[in-house]
């Protein structure tokens, strides 16, 4: 601990704070896999993944991080010397594109700015000047900048041209409306720690047939990550994992989807959505720059630039060393540049306070002017105007 | 739950029972990945590791199961079309052949009968007949028929053909010696969920250098079980993970880890040896017969054959439904013919008591004549006898 005495606050977007019920249910005696107990469990959040995917797909379970249920991905559906597209805003994108080239995939990049959405009009245009390419890999919520693409124009531009589209929803998934079939998205990649209100160690994916079909095609060169061998397990009566799941967190995930389905899927968007406004308002009421676009969808994270004269790390660092208030500061290329303030799962309307607030006094400590309070209050009449529970669910 | 009102006990070789300290240490808030607090759990956990697995190697971590680390260890040392040997004496050992077929090696198999041990002429003569094998993957305890292979002869064995040896080690480590560094050993294998005694869900490979060296020649084809990504986040001050690491998982580790070091790697083997000893003069004296030849170093799972005129499958089934007692039965070729009592991480002397006196119980219970605490009062002579602390830590 950096220090025993100072009570701590988790405002990260990953791992993201647990519901003391989801952290609680991991100090319970551990089941084994094979037994009706954990089988009940297993079989229940197979089915509740489903319902946040918005999907009648399988939900593929690996236990790994969310990178590791992307490289399934990549290495179900990409070939050796076949080019597929990457369409990336950022640090997350980037790596669809790192994957893409260890697998032997004539990578075609589609770079953007940092800090700005893939417009489905470039994409169409890309895929129009490289007509060869069937699959596309994209981003929901860009984590690195706070960005949240526009998927389902992107499904409809991809799906013109014929590509299989695949999203890295890790950070969005549960925080912002994706929903699956709705929007014919072809493969949605998630994970446990962020939305879904769980510590790290799962990652998911949930291929269409089509895409299951384009994997059957070939079987080489994975194993562990191989949908077939997954969904095989997967779909007996009872559902069974090739290999020992992760028993624990999958107890987690299902008291998570459970707290998630009481809340309701639409009501837990509509949290994330008042969230991230709160965040915007006190940004700007603090005369901040928002980093990227000011975006009604960019619910996930709410990326700040840090003014002239602040020397940007030192922003989260003085955060959590001296308030306990831990938040992420810039990745990549935006180290020392921004700080990123999280609003993704297990979080209410006194987060972002609690957020803010530190931010406030934090700023003003690193010799930036401000009015203490002035965000806050921003934040604050968001909340009160909104007329709704604003908490997250108990 | 089967029955909520029957006290459950686990009694099998993974997920294996938890120390409370350790389920109940993921209770606690989580830790975000950069902070300090969770740096230095992580930094404490990779060096406890090494203790374990007796080595100067990095130990790489992954967020996957033991089989994700088996397969770490083929992606990144086979190549397509070139050969690799598979010494295989049950169910695990076939993976290694699975993995090698997956990723297009020339497998090279050496298939002992299940319940028989890997023997070092065998492979000494199947290497000479194959000069051109420069890889031999193996199993050091076989959880699928309790044998426990001798690695060191195995390990001197494949040096003299100057093949690398890998050893999927998951359930023997830390349960039975495999000292890397002072036997040679060129990776070896290990997950959380077995003798390491913490949830499912960390997979361990330790490379040698030369290991790495092999493993740099060609990058193809992996990414997230890729080691030398993994080693260069390892070897950074502080060590930080490429991906966001399994955070809870990690917590456990770290107080297991811990408890192995306060009980003495030593004392862990004495302790597994002793709980083995005393399962096998139980079964002798119900007059069950071992499956396997009997054998001093067979600590980790007992494997019994069930008695003619008992229907195997339902022995277990009765253990857990009618006594709470979970054991496995046998997998693959060996479903209905045999059961493995555990003794592979927190179990101490009246475990293995109990795993038998439900044994006798429910065997008698299927018409088997038995006398009815005769295997208990051999298991307790062995612990009597042995005039040391027999439990499991404290």
């Amino acid at each position: 601990m950096s220090d025993a005495f100072i009570k701590q606050y988790l405002m990260t977007a990953g791992p993201t704070p647990l519901p003391p019920s989801v952290s609680q249910v991991m100090a319970e005696p551990i089941l084994y896999h094979r037994a009706p107990a954990f089988i009940e469990v297993y079989a229940r959040a197979l089915d509740g993944l489903r319902q946040v995917f918005q999907t009648q797909n399988d939900v593929l379970a690996f236990a790994a991080s969310g990178s590791g249920a992307m490289e399934s991905a990549v290495a179900n559906l990409t070939r050796p010397g076949e080019p597929a597209l990457v369409a990336s805003c950022g640090k997350f994108g980037e790596r669809w594109g790192e994957l893409c080239d260890a697998y032997g995939a004539q990578t075609v990049r589609l770079d953007v700015e940092w800090g700005s959405k893939v417009e489905p009009a470039e994409l169409d245009r890309v895929l129009g000047a490289n007509p060869q390419v069937s699959l596309v890999f994209t981003t929901l919520s860009e984590t690195s900048t706070g960005v949240v693409n526009d998927i389902r124009s992107l499904t409809e531009v991809a799906h013109e041209h014929d590509a299989l589209i695949v999203v890295d929803a890790v950070s969005g998934l549960g925080a912002v409306p994706i929903p699956q079939d709705e929007w014919g998205v072809d493969v949605v990649v998630g994970g446990s720690q962020k939305a879904l209100m769980c510590p790290p160690g799962l990652g998911f994916a949930s291929p269409s047939e089509r895409a299951l079909a384009r994997a059957a095609e070939d079987g080489g060169g994975r194993y562990y990550f191989d949908w077939h061998r997954t969904a095989a397990g997967q779909r007996k009566d009872p559902p069974d994992s090739p290999f020992t799941p992760a028993v624990s967190l999958f107890v987690a995930l299902d008291v998570a989807l459970g707290m998630i389905h009481d809340e309701g899927l639409d009501q837990v968007h509509a949290r994330h959505a008042l969230l991230g406004s709160a965040a915007r308002q006190a940004v700007k009421a603090l005369e901040l720059e928002l980093f990227g676009p000011e975006d009604e969808g960019a619910n996930v994270v709410t990326a700040i630039k840090m003014p002239d004269g602040v020397e940007g790390a030192k922003v989260p660092k003085l955060m959590r060393d001296r308030f306990g208030v831990t938040i992420a500061g810039g990745q990549g290329r935006l180290k020392g540049k921004i700080v990123r303030i999280a609003h993704c799962g297990y979080f209410g309307a006194f987060d972002i306070i609690t957020s803010i607030a530190a931010l406030e006094m934090s700023l003003r400590e690193l010799g930036h002017e401000l009015e203490l309070g002035a965000g806050v209050g921003a934040a604050q009449r968001v909340f009160s105007e909104a007329g709704v529970p604003v908490g997250a669910p108990a």
